[in-house]
């Protein structure tokens, strides 16, 4: 106690995507789900309790935060005191190294940070399970930033069997990301509005859940048999399926506009010149290319010949949380 | 017998589409359809059968054709003459009233003037019923468009159950559409073959055949209430489910470019801003929007301030086939 700790997590890309909650205050999902942590994107987070606050004071990229991530940031740090036995309040100093406007996902390096950085300070010695079932209560996809490489969140049915595991912390595949932006606006819809009207009304919402779980295995397959093909191929029809779901929920919402299926066809095309080149997409309109090292100069070429003020971000595999 | 005989046709737009056959041949769909003929969009065929002839003569637009074009209109002529009785060839001259680039069909206003103008060309005697069923095996879609205003082509189970009806010819409803032309290339995946494969393919097909069924007894209910915002809520949803067949094919396509999103999220904005404007797209990147007359002048502007090269067709409910 009284003693600063700073953690760092990697952001994480689903390639078999989270899209609604059977718990929505545990934050239990549906389907599991399977990200790639990656190596460029992450938030460092330095938690210390002290009795002299009134109140928990938080700071993101050195700006004092009043709003509701204050609210979302002080109810986490409840179940950590709670968890701990403590009542002391805390402050929390996050820096995103993190493009907010690209589309990648800050809450979960966020979450990920701030549950390992909160639980030591707050005197836990929590193991990673512990960690990824405390980060889950944050965000869902925090879950799996606690972990490098590939890692999968096991959906499970209460908040004691809901937690991430690695499935491959070092990852032996030639695999990355090349995040394209192009439209740097704020999402109209939150993921967790978005993901609770597709439960609710699209009538495709039970085909995906069996459909995820189908998908999964194989994605397991494919990272043990270094197959990246097959990995990417099983990333992009799930996002897409995903993405299904918003289009016939009812109303129909889409995270999709112009830039996302300019990208998405050229990706399309890019394969049908023998390109390996897949694309994922999460609760934003940027395009999250999957691709391999020896590809990157024609992709990029590809899409700054089409949108020469495209933004291009290229990351690699990143490591799990770790204790500065 | 050696009489000309012209027939027109209108184009017509699925509210709730048509996207699958259980039988290729006959061309027997999965799911029974309904459709809006417009105005605007038409074909005028003549057919004249001439002992004279040594094969079918196509003419499209003043240009002779001799491409596949001809062989699927040989093999459409086949059957009047196997009905008619006679193995003399004909001379056809068609005209589209269509833009072409515009995505709507041509081949369901096309199969429709052609069916007419040679079964009566062929001396045959044909009902409107027959004349649907006629028009089916050149192209599903084409059973339709010999109906004015809002028809339903019945799936049926056979050549002899599988046709049109209407369902109110002459329109009370306001209702337009108004066809946004962005792209005008040609759509890379044929909509015979693109169905095919999502019937195939697509997880979510089982699931699009049971909701269409639930959509059509709804669009019907709302043509019946003339209630215009059920229509649209409907025939988008029913539009953005069929889409999500494709997206979810394996491999994925789709016939959505970064237009189809522009104009898609434009039209969901606009009904943000209280305007009843709905969205529909067929087998190719640009958008039908659906609405009422007053509403055009704000649609057209809210278009022309994004895209000031749009072309904008603006078509009203149109009659069904005559003889001219």
């Amino acid at each position: 106690m009284n003693t600063p700790i700073t953690a760092r997590a990697h952001t994480n890309i689903a390639l078999i995507k989270y899209w609604g909650k059977k718990n929505a205050e545990l934050i239990i999902p549906t389907t599991s789900s399977l990200s790639l942590t990656l190596d460029q994107f992450y938030t460092d987070t330095t938690v210390v309790f002290d009795e002299q606050l009134t109140h928990d004071e938080l700071s993101l990229n050195d700006t004092l935060i009043t709003d509701n991530t204050l609210t979302k940031t002080t109810a986490f740090l409840d179940l950590v005191r709670q968890m701990a036995g403590i009542d002391t309040f805390a402050r929390i100093n996050s820096i995103n190294h993190v493009p907010t406007a690209a589309g990648l996902a800050s809450s979960a390096s966020g979450f990920a940070a701030l549950a390992a950085a909160s639980s030591k300070a707050a005197g836990l010695d929590l193991d990673r399970q512990a960690l990824s079932r405390l980060a889950r209560r944050g965000s869902g996809s925090a879950s799996r930033s606690i972990f490098g490489g590939f890692a999968e969140w096991v959906a499970g049915e209460d908040d004691f069997t809901s937690y991430a595991h690695p499935i491959q912390e070092n990852v032996t595949m030639d695999i990355q990301m090349l995040t394209v932006v192009l439209d740097g606006s704020q999402k109209k819809i939150g993921s967790r509005q978005g993901m609770q009207h597709a439960i609710a009304t699209s009538p495709f919402y039970n085909t995906w859940v069996a459909e995820s779980a189908v998908d999964l295995v194989a994605m397991k397959q494919a990272i043990a048999n270094n197959d990246f093909q097959t990995l990417g191929e099983l990333a992009e029809h799930n996002a897409l399926q995903m993405h299904s779901l918003n289009f016939t929920a009812k109303p129909a919402f889409t995270y999709f506009n112009g830039y996302t299926l300019s990208i998405l066809n050229l990706v399309q095309d890019l394969r049908r010149q023998g390109i390996q080149a897949y694309a994922t997409m999460d609760a934003g309109p940027n395009v999250k290319i999957i691709s391999q090292s020896d590809a990157t100069q024609v992709i990029c070429a590809a899409i700054k010949n089409n949108f020469p003020n495209a933004g291009i971000e290229v990351a690699k595999p990143g490591p799990g949380i770790s204790y500065l």
